[in-house]
């Protein structure tokens, strides 16, 4: 039987193509930054995965309605819920860079935490939607 | 055999204990609503829990460093991430009278899925934490 | 274009094949039932996973080391977690009938809700296993 | 550009400040140890939830009309279900002095793997609640 | 107090803007149906998540080295993993018109469910990921 | 108060129990390998545990309506979704060993970061099933 594949692992600028390169080149510019985190070199493996996933980060994290700092905290909200290390990781770093100061990340686990404890909740009692809620 | 027990209902304030009225008064007085959602008349089973719940849930939405709105959108990040369908509409309903706006609320949406979608791309990629995020 | 599909329903019992009629049997012997649950009905789609389905509930289910109703409670508390509608309702009701009473689902949903809060906590805080935990 | 600010850790009792420090010996008395998981030392970055959760925590877990025993199972079965590591390391350990045997410890576990499976058969299937678990 | 603001509910085709309005004629192109789906009349609210989300799914969902079933048979395993109702009926239907046979979406569901119930083993018995699968 | 009892390990062949031992005997038939892998050394400790999952997991993994390469490429996609670190990196190897290519792997995430996406908008827009799904 033959051995199992060895897992492929991030792709560094030097080794990239032309169309990774251009993804990359537009992420150090856009976040200022002088190299790409790890998530953006694993997804090089996938050219569109790449380039979709970034186009859209860009466009759903750009200020708009809600300002950089609370999209970044409605990030780690998710993160945190969903136990994603990574993203837990980078996202608060990206959060605390954005202006989140220990206050604020104390006040977000803590609703973070009494969110997912009353969502279950209202499972296990099985509440029925209130009418006020529906019109 | 036996029958299945019939499933408990809510407890309504003309049938609850001096306990539990004590809670739903402070609701009201606290949200200045006239009656209380049909969560709290769920949990009303369990004075205990209901009592904790509440100045849990009165302490941790209290705005401090983080506005009403603020916090009401990141209860909903966590209830659209978990699927709750009860707090998705309680939740939502609070979001938009503490002012979110349909752009804000558009925008909301927006994040919690892509922060859903990336979180498991770090996962299937099994992406490692930079170094950078755990200085 | 073609139509959808209709979407496939429950098995009744006059419809099943002798080795859907099979499993149904034992299902009621074991649960001394007159008729077996929706969700037997919906496997009875595919014989093998009512089968295979089956016979791991029983054995799973069964009385051990751990008596019929904390494993009755144990699979609520799985089932809230996840928001199963149906598992939390077909659950609770087996919980009751195994004897759990009001006093007792209201603490098993306080650890539920309590669990599901601090699962979130450990997650954002970044909290490493302590050393004590792995000897 | 700014770098990173380093992530904050975990908040030893000699650097506590007295509100802290209260709460660390609550805890100890309590549960009888020398020092606090690391659990309790990350969240003293935020003394309010320390002392929520360590409050509401106490109060949940107060052995009442379900033993210490099976609080602790139920916590681990959410614990697993949602993946928390370090929840799953602690509440295990906690089990095991609480009594867990090896023989209860893989009763849970085949719950726990099995309610997991049929929450997903239950989904997928669309199954409607019996009329029966409803009255 | 103010009134609770109502739930916004879908755009149909009439009321729609020309942005709107361009991506439902290309979603009815693509896919030759005479309306959207339920999905794309809530995105709607949101025009830059609608077109964003309908670019990104098309994408996606175009056969590749996957081929157009086997990409909806993996939509409906998130789907009935998350419990997501509309996800599970929408996206078991698409896999119905690509050619999903009972005896496949049989093995589906069993795959499913094995999956989360393995995966929660996985979690419970803390189990080191093989050196084998690393290299 | 005594000792936090030692956490278990695995069990290795030489350790092993007859009845374990016929286990792990036609894993390594079935799978042509040498030695089992680490998850079946773990669930060991539960001899019921490891024969019921092993025969499951065999009956389900079969080739039958799917072939091996989609069937494990679901099994991926459930556990990324699930965020299991050793079930995403031994059914990737287990896939790619079945015939997964890159190009394979990166639309098959794709379509999992997508469908996560898509559950969420769908949660958080309350979307309504559509009447086609149901008849």
């Amino acid at each position: 039987m033959s051995a199992t594949p060895s897992t492929p692992g991030p792709i560094e600028y030097r080794d990239a193509s032309a169309a990774v390169r251009a993804v990359f080149d537009d992420i150090k510019r856009s976040r200022k930054v002088d190299d790409v985190n790890n998530f953006w070199k694993y997804l090089a493996r996938d050219p569109a995965t790449l380039k979709r996933t970034w186009e859209s980060v860009r466009e759903v994290m750009t200020p708009g309605a809600l300002d950089a700092l609370t999209k970044e905290m409605i990030y780690v909200a998710v993160s945190v819920t969903n136990g994603c290390g990574y993203c837990i990781a980078s996202h608060s770093a990206a959060a605390r860079k954005a202006g989140m100061t220990e206050a604020m990340f104390g006040e977000l686990m803590a609703i973070v935490g009494m969110a997912n404890e009353t969502n279950r909740l209202a499972n296990g009692y099985r509440v029925p939607i209130d009418a006020a809620f529906d019109k």
